[in-house]
């Protein structure tokens, strides 16, 4: 079989995160990664003997002069790419998608870009097949990922009428968080709704969804109340079942000693995943609490890794490789040690 | 007027704020604060030249051997005091109950008692009256507090249909952000509901509030988040008056730049209050949002403040020298300026 | 006695503190503070009825239309003053001082400016006499007052060989910490010796004193370790005297419970002064010790507030109404409630 | 080759790491870890596949009901081992060691135990031979394993006259820091001297280190600065060549962009090191200054992992299967990836 060429445009969080699981897969073939960065970030790539890129030939310089290898720049990356990951901040992936669409090479953007660039929206679980041989597509943020995960779910089995969530957002990341972090304080978004919501109604117009958002000071995790208004009386089993529809939904039980997102941080570094990745929504099994028809859970997003799993899928369905979302999602999770 | 005498046993974050208090109220007179501690904390009773007295003859001989006058211990505070604000920690404040019955003395306890303890817990913008000439009470919690106030609010202006909250606590208070806090993390409570809203139905039955509570890693306040089902649409209007119907509830706007918890903490210490203290509920004006039958809002509770004037009032209650809630709401608020 | 009339540049961390110790002196009037902004920081000042200016015409109408009443702009306030205290942040002062010296007006500056823009950097106890008359000084930072008064009184003693400090520094102050903080990790300065030794050198040439300096994810203070060679074997007590020596040093034990800068924090909230303020060098009298000729000691600076009656000194050394750095000490020290 | 069968009492921070770092020696085999918990954190051994040993009886039937296999107490563990490496907490490990006595079992413990408990205390650079076939050694703590490694190369290149250390310390370990943090604040050691500098001197008497510390809010990694008077002026290259002369020293640069310790803890992660360990101590090349016979340096130590291949470098010295110090070193560096 051929492999899919893929190019990484930026080795930040996701990039990196991206790069190592397209590795990980027998249909993909990792072309390079690109950046602009001369430290000890881009030389982890090297180290990893990853092919990396420059953005551009003033940067090619910097980088070479850093004693960093240089493959070329992002326009031989896309040359040689059957599709690129872009994986840039936001703001700056606009201006490359240009280029891609002038290569007629595929591309992926992620959630902090607009729907409108792409035109498609992706999540594996509700929208595969609709992506299948486009030419772009954007994976949606993580928050956004794990609202559909869990209200798909419970619209499956035909439980959902509206829901109402409140999201306690991680200030920033581990890696960065000696720059701009929040201390010790609590920072609201400004608009309630927030957009997290409207933002998952791209991907599914019918879910009823309001949410409201909030930074903490940690840089774990995210972290979701939801109060879900269920379209009957149901029994938490009922409830359970429809999770469960999700292979990537992953309960966990505070019983267990699981009191805390760095309890499972920890938990997810025993288990030898890469970073501690949890690619999974954790709800808490036994703190959940279904009353009448109402609905009561918390579930925690990993929010550097909740979207890597999605990537992979999208390069699938993006490339035509796979046309069934259920095989392309069995084998992604395989890959990364998803059960 | 004959001035009710005040004993204050337990001279810690909510002690020392209502000795103050006491002291600023014309229809009270201070007779002294009782504790165990021989360090910093009480010395600062003494260069206040509040009246200390220990817990028994065993501390006061430690106190008095650290160079701390003592006036005598907790039975001869009792035996001056026509009413004991009892502000010991949760499980201590249980055992001193038999002594102020055993003396016929007053007392109030605060919000980590339990109901029962005392058969009474108080609002004063609820139930101020069912308080007069009563032997005990208890003031309920600062979360609770805070809860009461909004939902009343609602309720008298006919529009509170049910209220589902989410409740992110402060994890310990500044003072003693030393020794037990947490880090890096969000700890959510074990059950929901949590336990405030039950609390809130002891003072009104009527309230159908559910709350899920989480612990963050700050100690400067609580903010809880909520989403109200309206007995009818309404306009933000009709919701900001309902809301000023009490004079303890406060808004602010995150477009005037308080944005965040400890912008409004600067603010209330740039006001001149005591510790920064904030009596007030503060509810973000500007992000209020009504959708149909849907209210959302979010406010910000200062544990070590909002019962502090509720405190002031369940005094007057007890002792029964004002009949009128109103007019003891307004004297507090006067004394303290809440305005 | 005819008054000096002190105008402020900057309502923030430092200019709102400075504007209310000025108040209080009996020979300054404070003519007024001058901003850009236009939200609740502000709002404190016209609560408190100062007087208001805006930086320029454009700041005025902006300011004037969220509702501040405006006295006038920038130049206004410098015709109407004797002095203006500059402290706006860094780099902006340094556009102001062509003004304040077209006007032949007096300034004085804060530490985060370059000594060159003054020549002349001031510490009350180093040398008041020497900014008698002239037309501007910078007021040294936080830590470099902290510095220079505490290895001062250790020449004084003639103790004083030479001295090593490690500083830890509050990441940013409390009323911004929403926006650019460092979260769960320390981020050291990139060259040592840090700036703060040669700065206090500015002062006093004579000292010898290397430094290195790392951020710390809290906000309350700095919090000094230093290790000082003595020019003899000393006992605890010399050192202790020669501390004394300094009305600007206080002693804490940590026996007393003061086992860190938060419990410091609250006492100075507990003692009423504003914001909780601590002009004072708060040193370890227990802690300290004493080996050979080798002394350790540590210590905790707030550095919102140590530059406070410095500035209140620098004022009086410039403008002459006091020619007597002792008796302007005194004055302030009274003022300000340090004892 | 026989295998040396090693046992593990205590499965927490320092346990599991060794647990694994047993099973990648080629002359060890692990018999299995022992422990008192039920919840996820013993689980994670289970899904390693790694045989559990209860405590005792009473905690093997709840262990057994919470559904982990359990192979059998610890005295079986320990009838089947030829060492024990104790990782349980503080003064329960001091309990243990009857047992290990009794049964002529060899046995390793950790920092937090007192050097008497089993009169040596190891330090693999510093005195692997003088453990050879003992029953027992203590294998010191992180911080003063770091202190030891530094010095002890200065001291080998005849550099070191004395030195003078502060200790930023982490406050807790990430996996427990929902219980019992710091926040907000600086918490230094009560005594100055603090104890790190004597517990090097047990390995290495002549060594002249005195140490202050302080806790910091975060739980990282401990980070050291160092001021330390050579024994004559020396260059730059000279210090780092000493240094080097160590293979568990590692150098970083503060301008590749490693500019505090949560970057550092990134790169780790980067790397695939388990759980992000750096086994190292991580000095800044280019920070480290020498200012004619004084030099100033500042490093990281991850307090979870140093004192990892120290246990496994112990383990072969009191077993007596490698009898050359400088052998087990650079296997035991080679198995865990340190180069």
């Amino acid at each position: 079989m051929k492999k899919v060429k893929v190019g990484i445009n930026g080795y930040g969080v996701i990039g990196k995160r991206v790069a190592d699981a397209v590795v990980l897969q027998n249909d993909m073939e990792l072309v390079g990664v690109c950046d602009i960065v001369s430290d000890w970030r881009i030389k982890m790539a090297v180290d990893k003997e990853l092919p990396v890129y420059a953005f551009d030939d003033a940067f090619k310089k910097e980088m070479t002069t850093a004693g960093i290898p240089i493959e070329g720049n992002l326009d031989d990356l896309i040359a040689q790419s059957d599709l690129i990951v872009d994986c840039t901040p936001k703001s700056i992936a606009a201006k490359n998608i240009e280029k891609y669409k002038a290569s007629n090479t595929k591309f992926i953007l992620h959630g902090g870009e607009k729907h409108e660039t792409t035109g498609h929206s992706f999540s594996a679980e509700n929208n595969y097949e609709s992506a299948i041989n486009l030419d772009a597509t954007r994976v949606v943020s993580c928050n956004t990922t794990s609202i559909l995960r869990t209200l798909t779910a419970l619209k499956r089995a035909d439980l959902l009428d509206y829901a109402r969530g409140t999201l306690l957002r991680r200030a920033t990341d581990p890696w960065e968080s000696h720059l701009g972090g929040i201390m010790n304080t609590m920072v609201p978004e400004r608009d309630i709704p927030s957009h997290q919501g409207p933002d998952a109604q791209i991907v599914d117009p019918e879910l009823n969804v309001i949410t409201s958002a909030i930074k903490v000071p940690q840089t774990l995790s995210h972290l979701h109340y939801w109060n879900v208004k269920l379209k009957k009386h149901a029994t938490k089993d009922e409830v359970l079942n429809a999770f469960k529809t999700s292979s990537r939904i992953k309960f966990i039980n505070y019983d267990e000693g699981l009191v805390s997102n760095n309890t499972i941080k920890e938990m997810f570094l025993d288990m030898g995943r890469p970073w501690g990745d949890m690619y999974e929504v954790a709800i808490w099994e036994d703190m959940l609490k279904v009353q009448g028809d109402e609905l009561f859970y918390a579930y925690v997003v990993d929010n550097q890794a909740i979207v890597i799993p999605e990537t992979i899928d999208a390069i699938r369905a993006l490339t035509g490789i796979e046309k069934d979302g259920a095989k392309s999602i069995a084998k992604t999770n395989e890959s990364l040690g998803i059960i």
